[in-house]
């Protein structure tokens, strides 16, 4: 039953003179998905972007920007490579590379250090580790050429482990519904004007991409109960958006810890459930960039259940 | 410079009708060693036992068991696998193997599965996994034969994760020596009348191990900067010592968390620095022994150093 949930993350923007991401096509992007080993099962399109969801997570594209995120023991650093071998490593403008905390790293195809080896014979940057290896942690590579229109984005990301409650006990049920997800995250109030593409997978996991003009929302959850793992991301800045996005989250799905990430994101706790900030990280990019890391535990002692191998 | 320093652990048993596993020598014991992939480096004697302190931690023999631990990417499975090849399944009256948490897993020749796998076409009996897969957890595999004898005997052990403070910078010196160690373990006051052998390693890692009659303390440390891990392991029944062990090794070395797991051991957590008991477990086994695990966290917020890749 085990699913490894926790992603991997490829973002990149080319330059001006690049032709348009879109208008590469769905064939174009079929192909870098099949890299990752994932296939795109639907897709919803504004005046801004594609939001395709994958069989392992979502790919946004954008005219100058995709934001692609696959899990399980996908491949993503295959489709990374793919992507600068077909528009050409000069017309990269930024790209970065993240890989969460997972649960079974040795289950992977490739550890980090080994995307690492091989982005970097195709691409030079930074990449770091935050975080201890024996607790949650993050990796990350940025490329290190001068860029300047990136700079202005926000992204924040949270990633929630062990979920518990009624939440929980709904996403592990045989009768949820695609709806019954979507009206459990309130979705429909919490992201007002969005149009949502959703998916419920078999036996159960959840996947949904939200659009509204050139911003995205994208929820990705593992409820499997030893495994647990629901992330969500979006490049509004959430401290400007009149709902606490993350406390609602965090209050919904009641995890046992969780981690946020920022990308030049402001934090603000409130409305968290009481909590430990085990550690926290900022680490700026050459080229400015501003990345924050939190791991936060609840504040509560939990009598463990032995897992029978 | 990373090693992985936390150990995998086999504990046999043999029933009174076997032959002594003393007498069975050092080239049986060298042989069962390489197994493992680790070799001796020295050894104490008493009337009860012979203590050898391993290139990769360390080997206890009396004459109805034995207890190895080995660190680093040994393969100590294939170790115990021989043992009981040589011996014959029916003459172990109890086996127990354990690994715990590990920082890099993926860097292990096996996985804790495999191994399993791997002795259960040998020997019977049930293991558990304790603790989350994405914070410290412990697995441990016991033969479900009836036994009695070993169920008196009581286990203790405490694994300390990012020591800090002037013990981890002496730790981490080049200046340190054997009998520094000892001081600052404070191994000739704590454990009077203990014999010691101890090791110190290039450049820098300790091992210890300790005998007075039939008990035994070992401490094996690996002082490296981003993951450092010390263990120390005792057949002591602490609750009955004149001394807090654990407190005071948790007061010299300052880990940022730790694990303790005690086999029909008393918890005691009087002295030990202000912490949150993230998770603790009590497993019985088939034949009424007593396994805890708890996973201790210094109640403070850490700042992270993001580690440069």
């Amino acid at each position: 039953m085990f699913f490894e949930g926790s992603e991997k993350k490829i973002e990149v923007t080319v330059i001006a003179q690049a032709p348009s991401l879109r208008s590469l096509g769905k064939t174009f992007w079929q192909e870098i998905v099949a890299c990752a080993n994932a296939e795109i099962l639907s897709v919803i399109s504004n005046a801004d972007c594609d939001a395709y969801l994958l069989s392992e997570s979502s790919l946004f594209v954008w005219e100058r920007r995709f934001l692609m995120l696959t899990c399980g023991t996908t491949t993503l650093a295959d489709a990374a490579l793919a992507f600068i071998d077909k528009v050409g490593e000069s017309a990269v403008e930024f790209a970065c590379y993240q890989r969460k905390n997972e649960y079974l790293s040795h289950l992977q195809s490739s550890s980090f250090d080994e995307d690492l080896f091989r982005l970097r014979e195709k691409i030079t940057g930074n990449a770091y580790r935050i975080g201890h290896l024996d607790s949650h942690h993050h990796y990350v590579f940025c490329t290190d050429k001068p860029c300047y229109g990136v700079l202005e984005d926000t992204t924040s990301e949270l990633l929630m482990y062990h979920i518990r409650g009624e939440a929980a006990d709904y996403l592990r049920s045989t009768g949820q519904s695609a709806q019954g997800v979507r009206q459990l995250l309130r979705l429909e109030d919490g992201f007002p004007g969005f149009e949502f593409d959703d998916f419920l997978f078999e036996p159960f996991g959840y996947s949904v991409n939200g659009i509204k003009g050139d911003r995205y929302i994208t929820i990705h959850i593992t409820p499997q109960e030893t495994s647990s793992y629901v992330s969500f991301e979006t490049n509004l800045d959430l401290t400007l958006y009149p709902q606490p996005v993350f406390a609602n989250l965090l209050q919904i799905l009641d995890p046992g810890s969780w981690d946020v990430i920022g990308f030049n994101a402001g934090r603000d706790t409130k409305g968290y459930p009481p909590h430990l900030c085990l550690g926290s990280c900022s680490l700026s990019s050459e080229q400015g960039y501003n990345i924050e890391f939190s791991h936060y535990q609840q504040m509560c002692h939990e009598v463990l259940i032995p897992e029978k191998l």
